[in-house]
This record gives structure tokens, sequence and C-alpha cells, in this order.
């Protein structure tokens, strides 16, 4: 994460002079900060690399954030659907929010609070104050409906809909509810504190008032690791084998789409996002050897069966004393890996997630009614193209993964994610030029 | 929060004997932490005191830990039925939940997972593996089902209910959900990570197969506040007006019960749950002025209304140029001090909760069917008598508290929680002595 440690006196003169102006209404302080002079493009928060509430994430730039950064401890995700049918205000509506997220991701500002006297709304919510920027990336998306929604163009986008951005088959065993699914517009909001990453989409929507509605949001997190691979729910090391973010010609050749569909897309990715509810009382009460099977990785140490350490490669023809695979057939590990799927791969961004306890009817063996955890994963996928990444993996894995028996897709979404915007221009600008 | 630095060597020294021996089944592992040696009742991770996941709290002593314990960051709070109608499997849970808890706050052992060979169900679950003992905090108590469950007395404890156990009334507006409600058994497990404290709670969910069923699991988190207070989802600094928990006095009078009522919670507490859902969307739209006459403190420093500082005291009598109270007399923090209600105080000890969205149907102005955020506070109260502690003040506030418009009870509960425990017993002890 970037810090920047040169500013910290001019941003308190900054904010000094503004709250002595008493200049924070929303239009003044959205101005200020889309206008792009450096003293505002800057954090407002003094660094410190041991503090993860000081960084701070640059929001211009080529690429969005939030799709390689290194990922948070939180996010909040959630998408909107469009009610106005009038392409400015769309427009208007990402102009304002690309505004609002290159201030938010300097830290919740102090002279977006409260400064306009008593009888108005803040343009600042307040729960975030004092935090810091928390390493907040913000990364917007859009989805199919955007473009074509009940067969009606609404915002003369239909014919500059990118190819890659197909709607999702009905992949086998899809439980999926419509308020935990789609959405024309789609918020990714990561930061090292959850309440940062709420606070975010919470400003953005409330922007949105009259535009459009929340269809669903969805908080995640990631358990602390001390640098090590975190585990999720399931007390598996998770995304050990995912693609170096570091290496710039795999993330070329897998994350970002290039000239290839939507030249308004080069330098964006298709994010996929998935709901998955695991059935975690059941999953805690399997043989440890049978979870491992189901994995295709050792619990303990994430190494792939047969091997010792944890990014030991995967070797899919190793084979025990009795001439069967080690790793095996029905794992996930096999089925999901790049050699069972011509190579492809896909950057996988996920969160666990845990809305406490929910009272469910199982129709799954056991069959059972009762109170019941409602968490999981929160899966989100970045790629360059979801018809050679999630979706052929995907088809796989729901028709043959033995953990299929303890998880659930109860929600999911596509979006076209554009490249990143910059100073003085918005968020999928390129969609909108003629 | 306490930590140890003097065994190190020593526990590294333990692990490795398990380890080499192979003896690491569920039975033999607590059996080793419930026998109280001094070695086995420290924690198994090197301190630091600015490393929050190395924290340690002590499980033994004569208060359980989680009430006058600083507030951990992360909680997992549940409740759980009884299925079995045996007094011996009661107490033999309790006994297994006393080692299994003393283990858990000194951080999950390695030596309960997957020593075991493959065929066997690991008796940890192997999630919080690596991450620490976070500060952990494990807090147990009684509802009024253990006493009596539809007329019966299972346990033949019916005789030993404490009066301070009643049941709560309904107060006015509350939409209590059964599935949010109630319970035989509290277990609220608090942590630095919020990972640990959910792995507390699935560990003893666990143990507890085919005697107790889950009623219902909140999880909740505070946001990072750099020393200050922290906001809670409204914006507001929570908990400003709250007891010292540093004050023995202060907490003798108003926290531990002693021996007014029943001898064997004599150092213990009670302690209200309730889950208040809050319509954050109607609430950010709200001017600051109305915002800070509803809650009675400014937003932005936390002092109450006419006041510079946070902690300046809260003056009920100061009255404006007009001579209208400075603090409305509708307020929250009018109608919840100790002046309003007899000198009462409660220890509140509350988190947020964020459970994502849900599609409601509000029956409320402004009326609407829509997604909202399923976001609140999970509010959690110790005191020494609810009859004059929690009840008469909620009475209070849920007449008249402006608050009311944007704050729903869906969720309830109120448990007995007994004193700490000696090594070598058991949590609630007491109850079973004839």
């Amino acid at each position: 994460m970037s810090t920047h440690d040169d500013n910290a006196p001019k941003e308190a003169k900054r904010r000094g002079f503004l709250k002595a102006g008493g200049v924070a209404g929303l239009a003044a302080a959205l101005g200020a900060a889309s206008g792009g002079t450096q003293a505002a493009a800057k954090p407002s928060h003094a660094p410190d690399a041991r503090d993860p509430m000081a960084a701070a994430e640059p929001f211009f730039g080529e690429h969005q954030g939030g799709i390689v950064t290194p990922q948070q401890s939180h996010a909040y995700v959630a998408t909107f659907d469009l009610k106005t049918e009038k392409r400015d205000e769309l427009v208007q509506l990402l102009r304002d929010w690309t505004a609002a997220a290159a201030k938010l991701t300097r830290g919740a500002a102090l002279e977006d609070y409260g400064q306009t006297g008593d009888d108005a709304v803040p343009a600042d919510s307040g729960e975030a104050l004092g935090i810091g920027p928390a390493g907040l990336t913000i990364t917007f998306g859009f989805g199919p409906g955007i473009f074509t929604h009940e067969g009606k163009d609404r915002y003369g986008l239909a014919a500059r809909r990118p190819a890659a951005l197909v709607d999702l088959p009905r992949f086998n065993g899809d439980q999926l509810l419509p308020e935990k699914s789609g959405g024309d517009l789609f918020v990714q909001a990561c930061a090292n504190d959850t309440q940062v990453a709420f606070h975010a989409v919470r400003q953005l929507a409330k922007m949105g008032y009259g535009i459009l509605q929340m269809r669903w949001g969805q908080a995640g997190f990631m358990s602390s690791a001390r640098g090590q691979t975190p585990r999720n729910l399931m007390g598996f090391k998770d995304g050990t084998n995912n693609p170096s973010t570091q290496d710039r010609s795999l993330m070329n050749q897998f994350v970002w789409a290039r000239d290839e569909g939507s030249a308004w897309m080069n330098g964006g990715t298709y994010t996929v996002v998935r709901r998955i509810r695991i059935t975690l009382e059941h999953w805690d009460r399997m043989e440890r050897g049978f979870q491992e099977q189901v994995v295709g990785r050792h619990k303990l140490s994430g190494a792939p069966i047969g091997k010792q350490h944890e990014h030991d490669p995967v070797d899919l023809t190793a084979t025990d004393k009795d001439g069967n695979p080690q790793i095996p057939e029905n794992s996930h590990v096999r089925l999901s890996n790049a050699a069972s799927n011509n190579g492809a791969q896909i950057l996988r961004r996920a969160y666990s997630y845990n809305d406490s306890t929910n009272f469910y009817i199982e129709r799954w063996p056991p069959w059972r009614q009762e109170t019941e955890y409602d968490a999981g994963l929160l899966f989100i996928a970045h790629q360059r193209d979801p018809r050679t990444g999630f979706i052929p993996i995907n088809e796989k894995l729901s028709k043959l993964d033995m953990m299929n028996q303890f998880t659930t897709h109860v929600g999911s979404g596509i979006f076209a994610c554009p490249p990143g915007a910059r100073e003085g221009s918005f968020i999928g600008a390129g969609l909108f030029e003629v």
C-alpha cells in the first residue's frame, strides 16, 4: 500500500482553511476534490506503515483500485438498480461518485461533516471520522441492466455492451435468491476497517437517493493471519494458488481486458461475485482426512495432498502406492486448477462472510430444520473474460466438486469494471463517449 | 489486558511433548487443560503489547471475563436451547465447556487439531490456528428455560432461580422475532479478531451436538477509534457515560450480584441482550441538528448539547436563552441518564452489527418496501439486578425516546451469568451444589 509522508502540514493548513471559511456543502467539498489539485489528491492522515488505518490507496490511475491491490481485511460489496431513465442523471451520478470516491479513499473528511449548520443533512454521515483512510479502495462496475433492462435500452448503451459481459448461465445446484443477485451498478469497497468500508457504500448509496435503489449489500472479512495465507471458515488456507498480482504479464494475460472487445473496457476487468453459503455445522463434523480429500490439500500446512509445503506445486499426475491419484479426481483443487481448465486462471479476491444465523429448512442431506450459521464465502473473481474464466471453471465445479455437499450458491452477479479514471474525468467515461 | 512473558519455552516444550506423544483426542486435551497445572493455565503465544492478537485474558477467577474486561473489537454472541432432560448431561456439558473455554482463551491449540489421524473429526476445526488468543473472553449465562421449560423443571433447578432473573416484560414497540430471542444457555465470545470469536462459539456448539440446539447467533464489531470512544453506526460516540470498569466500588454497586439473592450468583451478573435494528437509510437523511436533539449530544465532539467536551458532565437542568432545556426532554441521553432513573446504572458493552441487507416491508413511516441494511446495535448490558437496571430504563426509553423512530428491537434475551470458575471446578458449579 502506498503511503505519503510529505504533506501533513499542507493538509492541516487546507483543513483549517476550509473550517474557517465554512465552505463545506456537498457541492463545494466535492468540487474541491475533483478539481484535482496536488494537495487535495493526497491522503489526509499522517502515514505509518505499522498502522493499517493510516494507509491510503490512490483512486485515480490506469486501473481501478481493489483489483490487484493487496487485499484489505474487510469489504462491503453492494449493487444498485437504476430507477432513472435519463442518461444525463446516470452520467452525473458517476461523476459525483467518482469525486466522492476519490475523497473517501483519503479518509472521511471533517469538512464534509457538520460545518453546514444544524439544519442541513451533513454530506458525511460521520461514523468513520477519525479512523483514517484504512487503505480504502472503491471499485465500480456495470451490470447487464445498464445496457438493456426488460428489453429496453434506457441510456442508449445497448450497442456498447461488451461481448464478455455475458449473462451467467444457470449452474448445476444454483439456489440463487433475487434479493442477493444481479444489479445494474456494482460497488466493491475494501478497507482495513469494517466501518470504513461500510461507510463508503452508505455515502454512495445516499448520494443516489431517487435515482437508484439498493439491490443487495454484503459485508465480508478476512481473518488475521500474521503474514501467512489466511484461513477461510472451512479452516483451510485460501488463495495459495492465486496468480501473483506482482506479475504484470500474468495480470495482463488473465485479469486486464485489452482491445480485444469493447475499447472502453481497455484496462478494466470483469468481475463475478457469488455469495456461497457453507453449512459449517455439517463441515465441522467431518473427519480430517475426508475434508482434505474434498479440498485436495492438507489442512494444517496447506500443501497439496502428498506434499510438504503450502507452495509446493500441485502435481495432478502424482499417484499413491495403489496407483490412485494423490489429489482426488473430484477434489476442489484438481477441478479448479488451470491444468484442468485449458490454462484458464482467474484472480480470486474472496472474503469470508458472517451474517449471523437464520432458521433454515434444509432440502439437502442431512435433512433438517434448524437455526444455522448464515456464513460462508463472498467469492469475488476478477478476470479478462468470464467466458474463458469463471464460467467454464464453475461449470466443472458445479457438477463434480465434492465440496458442493457443503456449499450453496445463493447470490450471483457479473459486472464490467471499467479502467481507472483520470483526474478530472469520471469512472466509465469511455462508455458514454459518442 | 494481561499478558504473560515468562512461559514461552515451557509452553513450547509442552506442545512438543503432546505432538510427539500423539495424545490429542478431545478428552485428553481437555483433561490436560482442566487439570489446571500452572503451565496449562498460561497463554500459548508470545506476548506483545502492541499486538492485539497476542493478548491473552485469564479464564478462571473471581468473576467471568468479558464483563469488566476492556472491550475487545469483535464479538460473537449465541444462545442454545437444551434438548436433554438429564441433569448429568447438562453438568457434563458445563464441565466440558469450562475446560474448552479455558483452553480457547489461550489460543487455538495445535495439539487439538489433526494429530489424531485422518479418520477422526479433529477436536478443533482449525480456522483460528495461528492467529493467537486475540484477547478472547468467553462468558456463560443461564436463561430462564434452564430453571423451568414449558412448566417443567427438567433439571431440578426451579427453586434456585434467582429473583433477579425475571422474564423481561413486553416493551412498547417491541418487534421481537422468536429466532432472534431467548435461549437456555448464553455464550458471549469477545476477541480482537472476528474469526477467533466465531471460532470459539463454533467449537462450543459442536461439543453440545445432540444435547442442545443453537437458537440464535449474532456477530458484532466496534470500529477502530485510535484511542477515542468508538462511533456506532449512527455516527455518534457510544459509551461515553458508561460507569468506569476501573472503579471497583461502582462495579460492586451496579454490576456484580452479591448475597442479596441467590448465593450461587454472588460475583456474577445479569445480562440483557437486545438486537436493535437501525434504519440507517432513514437516519442518514436527517439534519445534523435533529440528530443531535435525538441523541442529546453533539455528533462531532460527543459533548452533551451546550457543552464543549465529550466528558463534560451531562447537566439536565441547563436551559437555553428561551428557558427550554438544553438537552431535550425526549432525547436519549436525558431519558437514559442515571438522574432520570433513580440513580440506576448499567454497564453497557454494546457492539455494532452488520448482517448485510434484507428485503423489508416497513410498517412504520416512511412506509416502503425495499432492500435495507440489516444493521444496528447488538446491545449488551451487564447489571446487578435488571429490575432496577435495564427494565425501568428501557420502560422509559421505549415510550419516550425520539430515537425510537429509527430503531426496532427485534431480538431479546436475559441471562444469569454466574461468577467465575475456580480451576478444577466449572462454570455455574454453585447452581448444582446440593
